[in-house]
């Protein structure tokens, strides 16, 4: 980690940063530097000496060398959407703030390979729009998409409510140039399908979170553009064994509608989101809500998306019939496929209403646990018995990607009890809710990342192994500490 | 690199493993060390004190630390059927040859989470058998799948038939049992689709050839077992624009027809391959050889399969339509639909033929090319002319893998000639060949790997900031290079 007693040149440094990529893009200005020095969620917040904004490649690299030989951190920031703090610079350590905000060219898009490359800066949206524009699907899909930035999408392997079937951004990743800690720009991977000449390094830059390299280029792959897509919700039927009061009603009954759902098209559900019963009656039941398709209801929801590239599909009779044969066996209760893209929006506004709901609600601590498929009814039911014990009344908005075993498991204050109650007993939630994952053999951040708030739980839950890899490799990468430190590990 | 003069206590070593993993699982007989001692194309050959088998992780764990203990270099051997000489020891370093081949068990399978978790020492056949008996698919699918094992197929990142639809090795890939050089078990992810806990070890050790860790476990991703299957052979159209004689005809008429097909069935082609027409005459032209669909002919041709997971799917209708397109305009000149499972094995016959055709006509020097698809046309043409001004008359058996841009570009001694015609010319010819591949941003190994035959191309070829990265990796992952030394970096 640079040394905070290193001071000699520190001035030089932002004169230096400013001559590399102009006074403009070297902001120093308190007022601009605030929004950059706090994370999304208002949980972190840090000092940064300036933020720079580079033209190019080049000028990331000069930014690396000029603060590395000053002694000082480098904290890449996209979109700052992170939900870990893990692009919020450190107080104790004197940071550069590093935007590729600039950089946000789309340098080629190959039809016929099916890939698109572009700048770090670009956002998620942008991507696929530009994908779009050339009649390709570009399929990360996250809440944050009009905001957080494509490099820091990589750089913490973005997920989203795509991955059942597209994978996360990672599998999307053919090509990666990055500048690593001491300036050095490297090109891993050139957008080739397959490429056996030696370690496949871009693995290690996705997911790493800036603290190997600085991603300045990607090589993604595309997909065919759907031509047709059918939406439903149902409401599932309670699962048999689990109590109610657990919140896991419905779960084993979505995993099944979805099994025979992939079966019956092979596999072409691009969507698979489930909502607890807490988050139905959050989303729904609330002035400025999302409209509960079903009128009031305590059973939980699955949403379901199936898209296909050829027009002569037809996905609807499809889903169609497989909801009827899951109403006839009674894993659901109800069961609305949508009329048109219109209709197909008030069910994904549901869906989505979930984090407007949880601050309306005076905020949440979130989590974003993954077990396999299989023990997530297990994990629901043990989870909601684990807080209950710590906070009785806690509220469970659990909600998400129950195609990839993935949910995220959020915890509201009990009714009528102000949200300090909950925050004031954060640390044992969490370790109720880990230690369940855990025992699972599960993860305790299946897409958020690590970032500044789970570097502990990485330390302590991580077996001894595979974290002294971790960190045999960001000393091999980064001997002095330059890239974001304090982060992961 | 272990020294080899430091010879003290090698005669315990040998004791000291046999009381580790059993003297009936450690081989120091000739007889019994020779097949493992030469490479599959017997290329090369080396040396090693013993063969040791051993039951279980714990005991790969002991072999590691012993022979860390007496500087003696470990070398994992799988099937022995990798292209490169990636698991044959060396002559100047004393090794040991670790094989897994005890360690075969089919650990456990999910049904609902898609995923088996096997021995690393399981064939990949017995992959696909045990996934296939549980109703799901295991894709990976290459000409040695009967002899090689999971483990190696795993750390050299097989390809083969299916990666157009399923990816190679690496993308089946959830979790990971590794033995470091030190005798450190570490598990990397737990058959988890999603699990952001810091940096993505896993795809260290996928395709780094031993030279990281030993894999002796791997949970990987299954896919639902195909109920319908459509194949089809169609000969090509030559290209317009290049000369007939440079062998690339038809690779352009070749990827126009992949991608109505991609079109068509949204993505359901599970191979496309490609025989330039070279290896059609050779495949077929000979006897013993395979039956051409099509009779003698000039032209490339095409094997394309579509499958689906559900019965509905009308996928024989479809590819004839897409073929009769084609054909209507002007793509391919003929094509025949295989009419059941015997006829399309016999055109599955056509493209497995190569191999064997190249040992009857005097042995062959080949290569693994990648390139981005739209520009394999050019590499094709850039190539032939290439090689022509090296050895006048050299016979090009290109065939493979067109849909992921990867084909195998073999050379035979021009007719008429002895082999050694070829075999004295290979370095000028590798230069040829791996000069054009590169000014296109291709791969020269795209699928075999590195092993000791491209170690020095690797070297040569790749940008030095890569390879100082995947230096920095092997000394910090191996410092005393006791893992698979003289291979990849």
């Amino acid at each position: 980690m640079p040394s905070a007693d290193r001071t000699v040149g520190r001035r030089d440094l932002i004169s230096d940063l400013a001559a590399a990529v102009g006074a403009r893009h070297t902001q120093t200005d308190e007022d601009i530097l605030a929004p950059l020095l706090v994370d999304e969620r208002r949980r972190y917040h840090g000092d940064a000496l300036a933020a720079v904004s580079p033209a190019d490649t080049a000028e990331v690299a000069t930014v690396m060398r000029l603060c590395a030989a000053a002694g000082v951190a480098v904290v890449p920031q996209g979109g700052n959407t992170g939900l870990c703090g893990g692009a919020t610079p450190q107080r104790e350590v004197p940071s550069v703030i590093l935007s590729l905000r600039r950089m946000r060219e789309v340098r080629h898009i190959d039809r016929l390979g099916r890939t698109i490359t572009v700048g770090a800066g670009a956002t998620v949206e942008e991507v696929a729009g530009a994908a779009a524009a050339a009649g390709l699907l570009f399929p990360l899909s996250f809440g944050a998409e009009g905001t957080a930035q494509i490099g820091g999408a990589l750089s913490t392997n973005a997920g989203g409510t795509s991955v059942l079937r597209y994978g996360s951004a990672r599998a999307l990743t053919l090509g990666l140039e990055v500048v690593l800690a001491d300036g050095t720009v490297a090109r891993l991977g050139r957008g080739l399908r397959k490429d056996n000449t030696g370690y496949d390094l871009k693995h290690l830059f996705v997911g790493s979170e800036g603290t190997l390299g600085v991603i300045c280029e990607a090589t993604l792959a595309l997909h065919p553009l759907p031509r047709q897509r059918a939406t439903a919700m149902a409401a599932l039927s309670a699962d048999a064994a689990p109590a109610p009061a657990t919140g896991a009603g419905g779960a084993s009954a979505g995993l099944e509608v979805l099994g025979r759902l992939l079966d019956a098209s092979d596999g072409r559900v691009s969507a698979c989101e489930w909502l607890s019963p807490t988050t139905r009656l959050l989303a729904c039941a609330q002035p400025g809500g999302a409209r509960d398709p079903f009128g009031p209801g305590t059973e939980s929801l699955l949403l379901v998306e199936l898209t296909s590239g050829r027009a002569g599909d037809d996905l609807r009779r499809l889903l169609e019939e497989v909801l009827a044969g899951a109403l006839a066996d009674g894993l659901i209760c109800d069961a609305t496929v949508a009329d048109g893209t219109a209709a197909a929006e008030r069910l994904w506004r549901v869906r989505e209403a979930p984090p407007e709901a949880e601050k309306r609600s005076g905020g949440s601590v979130k989590y974003d646990i993954a077990v396999v498929p299989d023990r997530m009814p297990v994990f629901l039911e043990r989870a909601a018995v684990a807080v209950g014990t710590v906070l009785p009344g806690v509220r469970i908005n659990a909600f998400g990607h129950l195609g990839d075993g993935n949910i995220h498991f959020n915890l509201l204050a009990p009714s009528g009890t102000p949200p300090d109650a909950l925050f004031d007993r954060e640390e044992r939630l969490t370790e109720a809710v880990f230690d369940v994952a855990e025992s699972l053999g599960g993860s305790f951040s299946a897409e958020h990342g690590i970032g500044q708030r789970w570097r502990h739980e990485l330390a302590r839950r991580k077996q001894p192994a595979e974290l002294d890899l971790m960190r045999r490799i960001k000393a091999a990468l980064d001997p002095h500490g330059v890239l974001n430190p304090g982060k992961v590990v």
